[in-house]
């Protein structure tokens, strides 16, 4: 090793990713498509493809044992594995499942957790083909990969979006995000005095959102219905603006995202205002939605709008006009990624 | 939760497994073999499919990183990977590599890491397609997912063994097993005094196959060339007398394994000597080998005879006459499996 120290917080997550990976030269002709999307594409006939994505979630960053129940979070593993592979237009199929713990959690803790697991294989009719069960001095993580499949002419990558495509997002954003804030609190509360029950009244829509997010595998159905394939999707997982920045840097393009669009549950705004936030932060750089960001085609404007599942909250534009979110009062503002960056 | 508390050191790691995954039924018709095996098997075509198998690797438990090089450790979680692919008869083409990091770890580190993995993926021909990035609060954890191809008829499952069937290894076993000890000597000699040198002379081989495991893809090409394809085949990661039992099990047959034609390095022998300890049972239970275990029909004894690759080392039996090693007097001891167990 060199004497020169490089601190992980000055690359990033995604910095470090391209760092490491850029040297690395695909050679196997089965590779359609390697490291930069929500999936990788493996080629297994002339019009078929696996889908096969990654995720690692460890104690303490990614979830906190305290609010988040062992069975949510068995679920809530697989769900947010399986978004990847809807985010590519794929269909999951099978999934590993790996964990580390340490003895400080019973077998009993493990058998919440794979109920919580079978659970969501049984309700995304995923099957569990194999993993890895070990030790760890400390904690717990867990390390899922999910295989999907696709023919290769429905696979949406990030870098099909062009100028003057709209911008559609599922659902609503930032929900998961105050669902968190709202546990953080009363995490905060009990550890102040155990004896205060929580007060998560009200609360029960951000608060699922956060425990028990969905992959949206019901809108690629709905996208098939109305037979629309869009020229690029991602799923939200770092933030709407950190997703934007990815569609936008992939596809070569710009993007004006316009604040008043942007679909947000009247219960998230409520608990933003309470917490002195702008419930649009929230929805751009929150985090763990999981809904469906994608681009389709102007001309298919008319099979989009006022469907109830789908907001049009913009349009691409050309690359050199930059990414802009346009307020209510009609300034814009660039964007810039601020989604979870756990090295900072 | 209930109130039990059943301690994991009581299940094991295989036992864990098999009550976790218990419930679990399989829904894809993709789905041809789950759990159960080196790894799993997806159908593709009527004649092809692919195989997938994932490991995780824990800082303290599986590697130390006070003797283990990153590029070394970088080299060796790919190469154990791949054996999983190899011991199905399969040819690896991807693998996706997901890391934990503390803040411990600068940039420079994580370079020595993706050396050794770079290193590995050339020398096996596979390509780096995906995986995460994400920090951890304390220690390096590394999960990899390895996905190789195979026709159908060629792969070679735990259960395809038969009474008569030849039992053979591959290269020597023992060496890694032991060049651990050595390093766990040198390492508390140096915690004792830091300015003594480590006396790792004479130890190369037996070093390096603990620090440098090669997936033995190349044993499936002189297989190929000798037209054998094993009855039923595992690697050698958790140690001979583990894996034979594996393969009782799965096959549901009895076995004589001969201490004799067990093949020991010298070099193994002799270290084993002195550290006061039986060669024979380093090479039973002492794991990380990374060889290939497989069983032939006996009429394939003389393509398999006098292979300098291979070592005919027993037979399987009737599965009620047990699973019994034979020592060199010809007295008969029950095996039982003593591989690593990481939670006792």
């Amino acid at each position: 090793m060199s004497n020169q120290r490089t601190e992980l917080e000055k690359l990033g997550e995604f910095g470090l990713i391209d760092h490491l990976t850029k040297d690395f030269v695909n050679k196997n002709n089965s590779t359609e498509f390697g490291i930069g999307d929500d999936a990788a594409v493996i080629s297994i006939s002339e019009e078929e493809a696996k889908l096969i994505s990654t995720d690692m979630l460890i104690e303490g960053v990614h979830f906190n044992l305290m609010y988040m129940p062992l069975k949510h979070l068995g679920y809530k593993a697989v769900a947010v594995n399986l978004s990847d592979i809807c985010a590519m237009n794929g269909t999951p199929e099978q999934i590993t499942v790996s964990i580390a713990v340490s003895n400080r959690f019973p077998v009993e803790a493990l058998e919440e957790l794979y109920e919580g697991i079978k659970t969501a294989c049984s309700i995304y009719n995923v099957d569990l083909i194999g993993g890895d069960t070990t030790s760890s001095l400390s904690g717990l993580s867990i390390s899922i990969t999910a295989i999907g499949s696709a023919k290769k002419k429905d696979i949406t990558y990030r870098s099909g979006s062009k100028e003057g495509d709209l911008l559609v997002t599922t659902g609503d954003l930032g929900a998961a995000y105050m669902g968190l804030q709202i546990l953080e609190r009363e995490k905060a509360v009990y550890n102040e005095n155990p004896n205060i029950q929580p007060d998560l009244d009200g609360h029960d829509y951000i608060i699922e959102r956060q425990l028990k997010p969905e992959a949206r595998i019901d809108i690629l159905k709905y996208l098939k219905e109305l037979d629309v394939k869009p020229s690029s999707m991602i799923d939200i997982s770092d933030g709407l603006a950190s997703e934007i920045m990815h569609l936008c840097k992939s596809s070569k393009v710009g993007c004006h995202v316009y604040d008043e669009k942007i679909p947000i549950d009247a219960k998230t705004s409520m608990t933003a205002l309470e917490f002195n936030m702008d419930p649009s932060t929230c929805a751009l750089n929150g985090g763990e939605d999981y809904e469906l960001l994608f681009t389709v085609p102007q001309s298919e404007f008319e099979k989009i709008k006022g469907n109830p599942h789908m907001s049009i909250i913009g349009h691409m534009t050309n690359e050199n006009d930059g990414i802009y979110f346009i307020d209510k009062g009609g300034s814009a503002i660039e964007l810039k990624a601020q989604g979870w960056s756990h090295f900072e």
